[in-house]
Parts: structure tokens; C-alpha cells; sequence
């Protein structure tokens, strides 16, 4: 299997890439696992002649997601696709446990930080914001939180966090965590009030949460400490870190844990063999969540690892409750 | 408004009372908020001609969502009927955070006992299970669970909680509470295996979880502690508390938040409204989920009792992200 | 054992109870275990002569104590005395695990109010109010701490709760509680301010930590809503509801775990043993501190309860670390 | 300030880097600071006539500690000497709070290993422990504990963790942590039967407590991972990864927060002072425990990165309490 890849790709390499993969003179590939969309974007519009080969698309990000959906809405979807993003494994599991585990070891291992006793603001408390919020409480830090979802808001309240505006504590707050999906979320007027040793990053999206263009100006000066680690330096002497130049901290500072990749991975591969060996008709030309008894088979694989032991409906429980002994255990909708 | 209920009524009695409420010839209902589906039940099929004169229903309960997807399948559903039960602040705040806040207070209501280091053996973990172990954990006990779906049981490991079965633990648990909707998930063959002191109580459904029946029998004497509480002495003299006979026990014994309760009053008397008011044609005889942003509208009007202050999306970032400013601000789909 | 007290003693009644103890023609005390020190104090100045008979005196309470180290210094103890109030079992459990169980169950019996997100103060981070700040933190309040002493200051920042005095967050404070052993701690000038709804009570010493009195003024009125629990009504219509008159909550509206009192009432047993059993000269007249050994005995008593299991040292371990095997483990001098 | 020190240094570097501090021609030290007793050994033995000059000696470990209490014993003690180690702000921060803060950062860094759900056995629950298995409770670790101390070990059953012994659960252990101050806690015995993939370190004392010269026979091979990371292989293919080759692994592999060696070396710092500046007659040839109110300046120093703000009592609260307004504010054995 050829790879396409290196670190510090350009944006030229990184097409290129992409078509080496997509249209090799040697192979004709017949599924695409895809992560943002691009591969399908590409083979669909410029190999039209490869695609009408290909027999499903898996697709785990939000945004390849979206595209696909806008496709199949536009009619132009000629492939069955399989949304793994939106599957219990995925949002629970990746989006929540990923941050809780690996925000600690970003901060740490940037910035060697005590984190006991810090006011942390974090803005967002979706998935990765609860995660985030979880793992800092653990470990005594006092923390804060910014929504403007007020179902969240609620959950942020019950779970014991206060919630703010930024400007309500942006002057208190030692360190700020953007987690919301969102651009701008941090601008230039908030960092010029943020107290001298304050640290910024981001777990949220790409790089648009802090507006790292605004700190890029003559009067501020910025100080490499270490990779991944500026010192963006004020005027008066106020020093900020900015961690991984605004760019997701854990993917660039710290280790995702292998567990974690393991449950996407497995999801990824159960929806392309899903999708290959199903029988003509199963799928139309259209996106599908995967079947909940594929998310439930995804997470007994990864039990082992815990010594968990799951017990099993007697036959007339599972009368009672109106399900098969072997699952799906749970309606669609349900909401884990 | 007349009321027609007492504690302590008889069967006979209760079918009495919802045939007085819907039958009432100095009144005629024209919406149904029914938790249970009884009213609803009743109206629709012994008296047709007031039910031609219905709006609306609103319905909060499993049981009663589940007949009115029964009858809209079977077309016999001719109202249209809005399903709370399964909106998020039902399912994310009620079934949560109110066990969250009742379990130990029931506990310590009935028995004064004192729950560090105590061995807690919870049935389930969806959001009820969830809700208790998280008070548990927090008040020092050491939490064990069962689980028949391995995606709970996932989420279960890495919120940190041994998964089991009931016969790995049975013998060494203090405290044995049910949390599944299931039926004869604790029978006598656990009982008779558990040690003198033990604690059982249901947080789940009904009082079918406790094979309380089986504890009916010559060998054991019943001894009345106080109001809810019973001790089982067994023929070698050991003792177990059977909390509330098997029945709700935050229910029974501890006293439901009226936080709790008004967030889901408010959804409800929201969806009347809605089903009121709806211009002709916006809804059908079928059950409906309730619109997101009601929903978001409910816990806004929630966040004063916090001091919560929610952030307001500017129009750039409203329109990068796809989003109304003022909400719904996630997919139907989206699980919190 | 004739036993001299009742509920709702009066102080007349309570003296009369004490001389009855110590006094009874038909029976002869020749060892004390007081609680407070008065029973001690009626015996050595009233009846000396029942005083010579005395072999040893215990006491559990900070105030009986420190009149024993007076008489000591004074040259007019006669006998000797043993302070279990600083011994290990007595200090690290019953005055932090105590209020961890009992401030929740106190609150939740008292007002049945949701804990989750709402904002407590408490006043004092001694063993106490870290007792009861994990309770609360556990359950979801944002807890908020005032100290006199740094030292128990940067503990509570580490363990992450906010160091304020109380005009910083009165006003926005649910839930007020005073955990110091001070008096005058809260004031009418802070009830003033404090916002309706709010609830008052006190976990510390005896009922000086809140100024009940300057609530008695013509301009506020006092309404009874149930046993221990009164809501105070200002002029504007602002309510708070005073608990227990601010006596101990926890004593007044909860119950103390057996568990709790099993480790109290076994050390001070055992040191009524030890100083009753002791060869002649190995006690003199002066207050002696709890052997640690007895301390460590007095919980490994308790372990049982826990299916704890503890580890023995090797041969070599033990004289590797210089100490015995079977205890004491730790020098007179070590915290816990 | 000339330094004499560098990594690597063998026995002999070691002592000749002492030898130089203290025997200088150019330089003519007046007080020692010292951790674990060498220099203060190597002076009084080796340069008596120095040592005649020397004002004080501040001692941090507990090593030196207990050998400057048997020259005290012995009549050798020639100077004044204060105990560092046993003040509140060393035992209770850096021992508790240090290892609570890079336990999981240690572990991070070494392995990348997720945490979520891993069962983890702790050895020892002494204030090391305590922080290890906060630490790790925090992010969703099941902690298991082993003790030899019976009020540690019910100190540990009301926190919530199981007390074990080795053997209970050496089979299902995911990490093994060792944190007792002892030697050959952990044996090949034990190591044979841990499961592959097993994490084994050590946080307590020097490198004795796991006996890690019994891995190096020919059966098992060595794989270093990478550096402070060894892979041991069994003959049956079971790999063990050994950290920091069984010394204190957060010195190894993590980074100790500058915090806490502040408030390590504030102490060390006011204690030499204090020993300098004391008016002859103060302190005499004996060992002296940190003065009470020295402890509290400390912490009052570290206060500001908080933010916190201390509560001042009234005139009339210190009266009460029978304490001057500026502290100190607990007895000497108050153990906090």
C-alpha cells in the first residue's frame, strides 16, 4: 500500500499527494476513506471515470461530512457514503476522552505549568470542552467556561463550572483553552488584557479560535522558548505563551492516546467493509449514519482492555424491554 | 382547575380519577398533558366525540411516547402529539442530574449510613446509573457496575468504574441499587449471596428491577426499621435493608429537586403552547420530537438561578459557522 | 449503668445531671471520660474526696483539653489525664470525614435544595471545611473558602477552591456556611447583602459563628417553615433561611454516621483501658497524648468494616526502616 | 557563588564536588544548606576548625534529618540546626501536591499510555500516595492502594480506593507505582506474574523499592524504548516497560513545577536567615523544628499567584481565640 505523505507538506505537495493516491496508473482504487473530504472531492470531480469504479465512501470529519451531505442534496452523490463522524464511538468517545487525557499533557510538556489552584478559561463546552473542563478539575485547577449554546451552559452549570463571558475574567485567568469550533474567539483586545504569564492555546478548531494574526504586529515582539512555545513579549513587559502558534495543541504538543485511534479506526474499518459487502441495494447513492450495532461492536472489541465484562439479557428481559439479546440496545437517537 | 388524586389510591380509584378529569360535564379539555399515556388512552378510545375537540398532546413518559408511536403506526393516532420525553432537557437534566442529587439523600434518609469506602454495586449506566455513580464516587464510595450494552460500558471504563457482573461483586457489596428499566435484574439467588448489613434500593423503573416477590417466603421474616425500610432477616440471621419495597427510592425516600421539576414543567407547558398556537398545517396527526430551540429556550430561561452569562455569537462568526444568532445551535441529532 | 440526660435539658438540668454522675451514694466513679470538661471540673473542685479515688480522666474536646493543660500548668491536676482530642483517629476522621457525610445529608433534609451549580461559601478551611468542601465539589456546587491562616489558604487554593473574603462574593452566594470555631464570622451587615433564597448555617463551634441575635430586630420577621429550619423576611421581601438557629447543622439536622462515632468511642475506651490498667509511675499527674500505637490500633479495628487488607513488613523492610512490625509506623510528630 | 555540580557525576565526582564547597581556600562558608546530610558529614568530620565558624545548618531531608538528630543524641552537634523537612510547607506541598501534579506527566511523557479506565496499584499511601492516587482518580484511573499503616490505610478507604495487598491484584494491574520509602516492595515474584504491556515506576525513595536487580538475569532481555523507557522481555514474549530503570521517576521523566521548589526553597532560605540573625542563646546545639510562624510567611509569600485573599480577625475574634492577629495560628501539632 503506497503512502502519500510527509511533515511540512505545502499546500501544492499536499494536492499532489492526494492525486498520487487517487490516480495511479498501477491501481484503481474501489473504496475511499476519507478525512475532511478532499479525496472525494477530487476523484469525484476530476476521475469521473475512476469514481463510477469506486463502491463507498467513509468520511470522519465534520466538514467532509457536510460536503457530502451538500452533495447528496445537490444529487450529485453517486456513491453510497458512510458518516462515521456522528457515530456514538466517534463524538463520545474521540471528542470527549481525547481532550480529557492529552490537555494536561499539552500544557505540561510545553510549559512545564502547575496547574493546582489556576483559573483557567475555557471557551466552549461541547465534547472537547467538557473533556477539557474534567481533566482540569482533577487535577485542582479552578476553571471557567464560555457558551453560547445555553443547553450546554446548563450542563456546564450542573457540572459544577461557572459561566462567563470572556471579559468577565479575562484579567484573572493564568490560562485560556478555545474549544469551540468557532473564529475569533479570542482576539487582540482580549490578549491585551490578559496578565503577564498567561498561557493561550487551542483544542478546538484549525487554527482560527485565537486571532494569531492580530498578535503579529511591530509593537509586540515574539520569542521562540521552545518548539511549539512562543513568548509573545508587550510593550510594558507583559510576556503571553501562545502554545503551537493557535494550532490544535494536543495534535501538535502532546500524544493522542493510541486507545482512542484504535475506536475510530475500527469504526472506519468496520463502515468500508460494511459498504463493500452489502448486498445490491442496501444503500442507495446517499450518506448513512453507521448502524448502531456497529457502534456497539466497535466498543466490545475495546472492553478486553478494561476487564469489563458486560453481562447478558435472560430471554425473557429481553422480551421485556423489547429487544434481540445480541442488541442494537438503544434507539437511534439515544444520546449515551 | 380541578384536581382528582389522592396518595394512596386504589386502582379503581385511579381510573376513576382520569375518567373525571376528561370526562367532566362543566368542562371540556381541549389539550392533553399525560405522563403514562393513560389519559390520553382513555379519551381517545371511550370517548371520541371529546376527543375530536383535542388539540394537542403532550406526553413526557417512555411508556406513553412508545403507545403514541404504536397508534400513529397504526394510523390510528388524530391529534398531533408532541414527544418531551426525548427532548434534551428531559433526557440530559432530569434522568441525569436528578439522580445525581437524590440517591444519597435517599440513602441517608432511610439509613444513616455512612457511604466512604462503602462497596456500591449500581445496575446500568445510562443517564441514571451515570448520575448515581457520579455521587458516589463523590462522597468516597467505590463504585462497581453492570452493563448489558458495551457502548455504556465503554463510557463506563473511562469514566473510571470497574464493569462486572452481578456474581463477580455480589458477595462483597454494601449497597446494591438498580438502575436498568429491565425486570428481575436482582433475584433471591443474589440476595441470598450478599452480606449481612446490605443495602438494595431501585433507582430505575417501576418496581420490577427487585425480584422483591422472592423474598415473600416461610424462611424469612420481614421486620419494619421505619416508613421505607425493611429488614429481611435471613434463617442464619443475616440482615438486608430493602429500601422502599423495591419501588423508586429517590422517589420514595428523598425529595426530587423543584429545580429539576420546573425545567421539566417548563418543556412541557412550551410544547402546549407550541401545539396551540400552531398555525393549521404545521403539525399532523403524528408525534413529534420537540424543536431544538424550544429546548434551548427552556434552559435559558434557567441559567439566571446561576448567574450564567451566555456569549452572543457576532455576525461573523454566526455566519461561518452556518448559524442563526439566535440559535438552534446543533443538529437534532447532536447528543450533548 | 444509670445514665443522667434528656433532650431539651435546661442548664439547671444539666448541672443537676453532672452531680447525679459523679455523686451517687450507691456507687463510686473511679474514672472519668468527659466531653467538655465539666463533668471533670464539678468532681475535682466539688468532691474531693471522690476525686482522690480517680485513677485517670479522658477527654475528647478541644475545650476540655485546654482546661486540663491549665490545671496541669497550674500544678492542680491530681490525676492522670489523656487527650484523645489530638489523637490521629480522632482529628483526621471524625473532623473531616464527619462533615463530608453529614453537610449535604444536613441541607438536602433541611430545604431539599438542588446543590448542583450553586455557589457556597464557607468560612474556614480547617478539617472541617474540608470536609465539607469535598462533599459539596462532589455534588457540583462552586465552592468558595475564607481563612485567617496562609497556611490553610494555599491547601485550599491547591486543592482548588477560590481564597476570598467574605465581601467579595457575599452577594452572590446560595449557600453560606461557617466552619471556623470563631465567632461574630457572619453578621447582619453580611446577611444584609446576602440575595434572597440563600441559606445560612453553621458546621463549626457551638452557636457563635453566626450573629443570630442581630436577626432578632423588630424589622425583620421570623417564620417557622419546619422544625430547624426558620426563613428570616426583610422589609423589601427579601427571605433566607436560617438552619438550626445556627447551632451545629450537622448534630441538629442530620445524622452522624455509627462508623464515626465506633472510632471516637473506641479510642477513648482504650485510653480509659490503658491509663486504668497502667503500671504505677508510668503516668504522673499531666495530660499525655494518645499512644500512637493505640491510635494505630483503634483503626486497624476498623479496617475489617472496608474488606481492607493491610501489608506486613519483612523482616528486612523493618530494619530497613528502623521499625518494628507491628508498629507504631510514624514519628508522635506525623500529619497524615 | 562558585557550583560544583554536573549530570552524570560518578560516587567519587560526588565527594570531591562536596569537598570542594566546604574546604575552599578562597572562601570561608558560614552556614550549611544541605539535603541528605553529606556536606554537613564531610565538615564536622573532615574540617573541624571550619566547622567552628559555621552559625547554623538548614537540613531538608529526611536523611539528614535523622542523622543531625543522632549527633544531637550522641552530644556532636556543635551548631544549631533547623529541621526543614518536618515543616507544614515541605510535607504537605511538596510531598503531597509535587507528586499529585507529575505523576501522570511522568507517565505521559514516558509512555503515552491513556489513563481512562487503567487499573492502577499504588504502594504506600503516605502523602506521595495520597497525591499519586488523587492525581490519578482525576483522570479516570481505578486505583488500588497497599499499606502497612493501619490509619493510612483507613485514610485510604474513606477517599474511595480498595487496600490491597500485592497479591490481590498483581494479575490485573495495568501500572504499579511505588511509594513508601522502603526497599524490595516490588520483587521479580511480583513482576512474573503482571500482565504484558504492564507499567511499573517508582515515586518514593532512591531506587530501592523496586528490585530491579532481579530483572537483569539472562532470562530477560533489556530493550531500552527510548531514553528512561526499558522494555524487559520474558521468555514467553510478556514485555514489563520499566521507567526511569526504578529511580523517582517524576525527577527522571517529568518536570517538578517551579512552585513548589519555591516554596521548598523560601523555607530554606528564611531558615537560614533566621539562624543568622537569631541573638545568641535562641538556639543552642540542638535540632529545631521550623518555627510556626516562619511556616505561615511562607505560605503568605506564595498567596498572590492565587489571587487569594486572607481574612483578617477582628480584635475581638483573637481575643475569642486566644491567638495574635498576626499568627501563628495553630498549636505546633496541629497536622492540617
Amino acid at each position: 500500500m503506497p503512502v502519500f505523505a510527509w511533515k511540512g507538506e505545502s499546500e501544492q505537495d499536499f494536492w499532489w499527494c492526494i492525486d498520487q493516491c487517487v490516480s495511479s496508473e498501477s491501481w484503481q482504487p474501489n473504496m475511499i476513506l476519507d478525512d475532511g473530504g478532499d479525496a472525494t472531492h477530487l476523484l469525484l470531480k476530476r476521475y469521473p471515470a475512476a469514481s463510477n469504479l469506486i463502491k463507498g465512501i467513509v468520511e470522519e470529519s465534520v466538514t467532509g461530512v457536510h460536503r457530502l451531505y451538500q452533495l447528496s442534496k445537490a444529487g450529485k452523490l453517486t456513491v453510497p457514503a458512510m458518516n462515521v463522524n456522528d457515530s456514538v464511538t466517534k463524538t463520545k468517545f474521540d471528542n470527549l476522552y481525547c481532550p480529557r487525557e492529552t490537555i494536561v499533557d499539552a500544557l505540561k510538556r510545553t510549559t512545564d505549568v502547575m496547574l493546582g489552584g489556576k483559573q483557567v478559561l475555557i471557551c466552549g463546552y461541547g465534547e472537547v470542552g467538557k473533556g477539557c473542563a474534567a481533566a482540569l478539575k482533577g487535577v485542582g485547577a479552578i476553571v471557567y467556561v464560555t457558551e453560547i449554546d445555553p443547553i450546554c451552559a446548563l450542563q456546564c452549570c450542573m457540572d459544577g463550572f461557572k459561566v462567563v463571558t470572556i471579559n468577565d475574567v479575562i484579567r484573572q485567568a493564568d490560562i485560556l483553552i478555545t474549544a469551540t469550533g468557532n473564529k475569533d474567539v479570542v482576539i487582540r483586545e482580549h490578549m491585551d488584557r490578559m496578565k503577564t504569564g498567561a498561557i493561550i492555546c487551542n483544542m478546538g478548531h484549525s487554527n482560527t479560535e485565537i486571532d494569531v494574526q492580530s498578535l503579529r504586529t511591530p509593537d509586540l515582539t515574539w520569542e521562540k522558548v521552545r518548539s511549539q512555545v512562543d513568548s509573545i513579549v508587550w510593550p510594558d513587559g507583559k510576556r503571553i505563551s501562545l502554545l503551537a502558534e493557535g494550532r490544535l495543541v494536543n495534535l501538535s504538543c502532546s500524544a493522542i492516546p493510541s486507545f482512542v485511534v484504535s475506536i475510530t479506526a475500527t469504526t472506519q474499518a468496520l463502515a468500508l467493509i460494511e459498504l463493500f459487502n452489502a448486498p445490491s441495494g442496501r444503500y442507495k447513492s446517499d450518506v448513512y449514519l453507521l448502524p448502531k450495532k456497529m457502534d456497539e461492536y466497535v466498543a466490545s472489541l475495546h472492553l478486553p482492555t478494561f476487564d469489563a465484562h458486560l453481562t447478558e439479557l435472560t430471554d425473557e428481559q429481553a422480551k421485556y424491554m423489547g429487544l434481540q439479546k445480541t442488541g442494537p440496545f438503544k434507539p437511534q437517537y439515544y444520546r449515551y
